[in-house]
């Protein structure tokens, strides 16, 4: 009996979307408001889903708390109340757009999921802008 | 042409995690507050969902008054102001977790719904944790 | 890496449900207080979402501006503050549920969308009335 | 102990904003698309709040099952799925603006709450456009 | 120049609205389905607002993370995964509706929060109904 | 006959908070995480709300559209995708908490309302910390 397990976390950071190879009026051209050099903003949602067989002396799929403390370790702590940017190492060379930090979550809770299951990463920039990345 | 209708709906219980055949020190460790034995509760949101073939005629999958009503009959006057441990069958011998919960609602459903329509459940237990179910 | 990427938007409109080939009569019976032939209304809540690969060169599958245009130009200019069976060629001759309103959005779209990319519409109602169509 | 109850409830209608003593062109200048003679509509989402005395017997400002009947006899089966220029004597001669629908529902609900207790409406007419009439 | 603040938490719990010298027909009367022996339960989500002086050092009126530490230890500790009428002390005699469960988190906070503040007490017993104390 | 008309809206910014007088370990103990030097962010969530009379004429107190432009014009151009700190010249020496923004944003606001109608601010920092401020 094959169940999702959802869980919801946030998580507020600075950002900037640009490429230092390209020449500023290509990074405003592509990359618009976003490439304020001086930085903005988000509260970002994150939706973390796992999938997988309900342990049938629990009921759970994975205990709700444990999840959140893999969330709190793994992403709120590394990455609230952060600049992206500079204070995350997978956004040293890649932009931090919302696909790309959605597959850096994925990759950093995937170790620490059962491999048995699938996982789901959900990510809002904003509340009309999210994206989603299952690996 | 195939669409999938979905339906909210809501259910307010109490409920207790936990297992008799274990001592209260385990269900403590596993189940944590959950196991408080005088009972807690939520409001419970659930979204149904039924994907199948838009009829020609109406341009419905399925008419929501009536997947409005099936969730009443089935659903909502079983669950709603419950204790669900000791008011509902289900959960007599069974732990009522999100999970066991979710596939419950699904068994009461699916004799209702066209078999040649899916039917998906998804249920929060709190705004930040939810599970689905698609058989 | 693929990824889907989501934009909500949202346009508010008058309609009715009925089938002009059917009596008052059988209209109500199948459509209830939705045959008011006088309209009645929504403000219909939409997600569009695009699957696709991320460009490795900006990070996004697409962009969320150009997404937002699209939406504006081909959903909410045509939709917005319209009488759906009376302004949207689509339902002339078709019945304005929600199932027919997400494909008629769906094929709006489809052709301004990457080919290599999927394409799925998600339409809210109500809040608590919703389908979802993926081709 | 004065307390404020507050019930949520919701009416889908459809609507038109214009003064049949002005020219099209100037209804066109002051109520833009809403001016479409086809109608457009709305969700409209409502919250009434009465601001009384705990009964101190019940521990109930307001017997809120009481507050969702009257709101449902009062508002709902007259405004929902109506097109409000058309059905509703209120707006005969007066224009179906979120103002106005809210004195509307304030003056068919106070005759029905204690006297002692203030009445407050807010109706949404749009999820980012709201008012608030408190008499 | 006076802000209010406003910082959200949440609480689930089980509990029945009864009185013990009524009888059980009276009860049900009164109370209807609140009134199952067995207990049902909410997620209830509550808003803690100070109304006060800006401090010019510092721009705030309350640090929100003291706000939210006084809510956690006097409000969430003692409601959170209870049953209301049998774990908290206020509700041995007290009916614990929502407007009685609002005076008695004001009466709780009050002595925590600056004198010179006002204070105000949101309570969400489900999505659709809630209730304001002020003092 | 008063309401009071209100306009939802939204702007993603970077901040930090700190005094420049005060030391970096003192900023730290008032300011904890929030004192990041890099910045982090926030999508604000923002409702301005005006109170006034009902024009017998139009049904407005005031016309959404243009409330609407003027928050775009004074607000969303000046702060959205900014550093508050860096970009905008009320924060040049003053802390940009949630208090201190939501005054500048009155003060902005407050020239271009009928000056007969009080002017409300609403700001959420994020879904659970959240400000008023009414002049």
């Amino acid at each position: 009996m094959k169940v999702k397990v959802s869980r919801k976390a946030s998580f507020n950071a600075a950002h900037r979307l640009y490429r230092p190879d390209w020449s500023f009026e290509k990074n405003e051209a592509v990359f618009g408001k976003c490439n304020n050099p001086k930085f903005h903003g988000h509260n970002y949602e994150l939706i973390v889903s796992v999938h997988g067989e309900i342990d049938p002396e629990t009921g759970y799929v994975m205990d709700m708390k444990v999840l959140k403390d893999l969330i709190k370790a793994h992403v709120e702590d590394a990455f609230d109340h952060k600049n992206l940017n500079l204070d995350v190492p997978e956004f040293k060379d890649t932009n931090p757009t919302a696909e790309n930090i959605a597959v850096a979550i994925w990759k950093r809770l995937r170790p620490h999921v059962n491999s048995a299951s699938d996982l789901e990463i959900v990510l809002y920039e904003t509340p009309r802008n999210f994206v989603t990345f299952s690996g």
